[in-house]
């Protein structure tokens, strides 16, 4: 059967790494139908709209979308593209790759980041002047399937699940979530433990290879992941799923680079990775995998990017995964 | 003329820093009065209050209030206790020591933290069963002043400001801090840039000799400056200072250590370099620096504790410093 990918390359690197994973997918094979969308500052300029409603009623519609990245317009673009997708889990692996320079080559980490609610719900105001308030969201239900989510990801993994939060502070919602992880966490023979956020930043920059799976509010899986991707290389190794019941986006976590956009050296491999997830989201195992392992000895062996300290450009990395497929 | 000084050595190795800190104090000297008060865990136990009505008074009156840790209750001490001086800045260096190994040696960083507002204004609300609210509030006036600390503190070191913050997606209430912010920045010739706090989590990790000051809502400081404590040999070493305009708290930012609580090996390091400021704070510029400096040779020469790979013990690192003085 078909599958509908949609594809949306955006701004900046994401027109460049966005068509070297789409090269990617196209080799390994499965009966995929490609459209095309646009999103992010270029068609803004052009429509008024960062994200037109045909790319969200595509992306609303498609099996998976497959997003590069977005300028200025990145939160209008993206949050909305979430939802279209009905995502509740945002999956962002970290791990050390052979050949990349990492303080701790044994990190092999999975954010699994709370994808509807807390800060991202949105309620702000200006109640007086001077004076703004914003409405941070918890609830039981989104608490209690994100959860679900995280300990199955670490039941398959055969790893362990640290609970992150900041409960100390904020009582009620975090309480809630944390409460709600833990009687999750009840149904699973996995290992869990819980940390403050704050604790837990510097224990990653200490241990990272101490932890495994990763489960977070909203704006601390935001944090978390990028500072995790500070210590295995940069965020142009970090893939990305925003995975819903039904459908999903996969990005890389990477922005659109401006001072290297239009260069033709932005590194591919996130946005590589990102389509090995949306193959293993849409049940095909064995070409993710073979993506993965692709991008993996490529890392290892070169050619690499400049912000790996290579000088390859995007042509020659992409060519280099082909040529390992 | 006499200052009070109020002591809280808290709970785990509060009880074994505090002392080595208020040594050090007596050795360099100004016409300090002490007073030991009590909060934390144990007198919870005891009097079912974490922090006693006395100690908060105390340290409501005195000109200054050095604090160890707290155990579990350590949010109902330090807040109220962050609250009853009124401060509005939390500041928190983070440098990289000789002899202390750290990824990056030219790491010298200070987090200026907003002290009042954000998520710690903690209005918190179950709104029906199972959806539960925390109202993050920012306002101009608190923006304001810190940023102008944050601005003036960079003047006075000759450095510039990073302004953290998460505009892009709170857009009003971190938007009012970020604007307010460079309404200051508009004051001082002072070089300054803004980064969302995801970013700077990377770069942090990857770059932090790149950063001076480091200008944070409330809790994007509480996790910002843990991180850095990460980077630079752990929070042993992170002092901090809960600055009002009348009167300051200062405090270690790591916790009670239960694993070596009542062992004798805590480093005092954090606690004597808090000690340092409180020093500052009061105008007594030179014994600050005195104490500093032989908190910083004593770290380069050794004896180190434990937690640096030594084996001293805190008396041992007391004694050194001492000498030193
Ligand atoms: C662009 C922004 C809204 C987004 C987020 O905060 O989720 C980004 O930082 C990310 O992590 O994908
Ligand atoms: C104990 C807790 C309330 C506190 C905070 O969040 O401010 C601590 O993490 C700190 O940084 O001093």
């Amino acid at each position: 059967m078909t599958e509908e990918i949609v594809v949306v390359p955006g701004d900046g690197i994401g027109r460049e790494v966005v068509p070297a994973a789409r090269e990617v997918l196209e080799a390994v094979g499965p009966d995929f139908e490609f459209t095309e969308a646009e999103a992010g500052d270029a068609v803004k300029e052009e429509t008024g709209e960062a994200l037109p409603d045909e790319t969200r009623e595509l992306a609303a519609n498609a099996d998976a979308t497959l997003f590069g990245a977005a300028g200025d317009t990145a939160a209008d673009v993206i949050i909305p593209l979430r939802r279209a997708v009905e995502s509740f889990a945002n999956v962002r692996p970290a791990r050390a790759y052979p050949g990349v320079d990492a303080p701790n080559p044994e990190t092999d980490l999975v954010f699994v980041r709370e994808n509807t609610e807390g800060v991202y719900a949105g309620h702000e105001s200006e109640i007086a002047p001077g004076v703004t308030t914003l409405t941070r969201v918890v609830t039981e239900d989104a608490s209690e399937e994100i959860a679900r989510y995280a300990f199955e990801y670490a039941e398959n993994r055969g790893g362990d699940v640290t609970i992150a939060h900041k409960a100390n502070v904020m009582r009620t919602t975090d309480g809630l979530f944390l409460d709600t992880a833990e009687s999750v966490a009840d149904e699973f023979d996995v290992a869990y433990d819980d940390a403050l956020m704050d604790a837990l930043a510097m224990h990653l920059v200490q241990r990272p290879d101490e932890y495994d799976v990763v489960l977070c509010p909203n704006l601390a899986g935001d944090v978390l992941s990028d500072l995790a991707a500070g210590l295995v290389g940069g965020l142009g190794l970090l893939p990305s799923a925003n995975v819903g019941d039904e459908r999903a986006l996969f990005e890389p976590v990477h922005g659109t680079a401006p001072d290297i956009a239009g260069e033709g050296v932005a590194n591919p491999s996130a946005a590589m990775l990102s389509a090995a997830m949306l193959l293993e989201y849409l049940g095909h195992d064995d070409a993710g995998e073979r993506v993965r392992t692709a991008v993996t000895e490529t890392l290892a062996s070169g050619p690499t990017t400049p912000d790996l300290g290579g000088d390859a450009t995007t042509r020659d990395v992409t060519d280099a995964v082909l040529s390992k497929l």
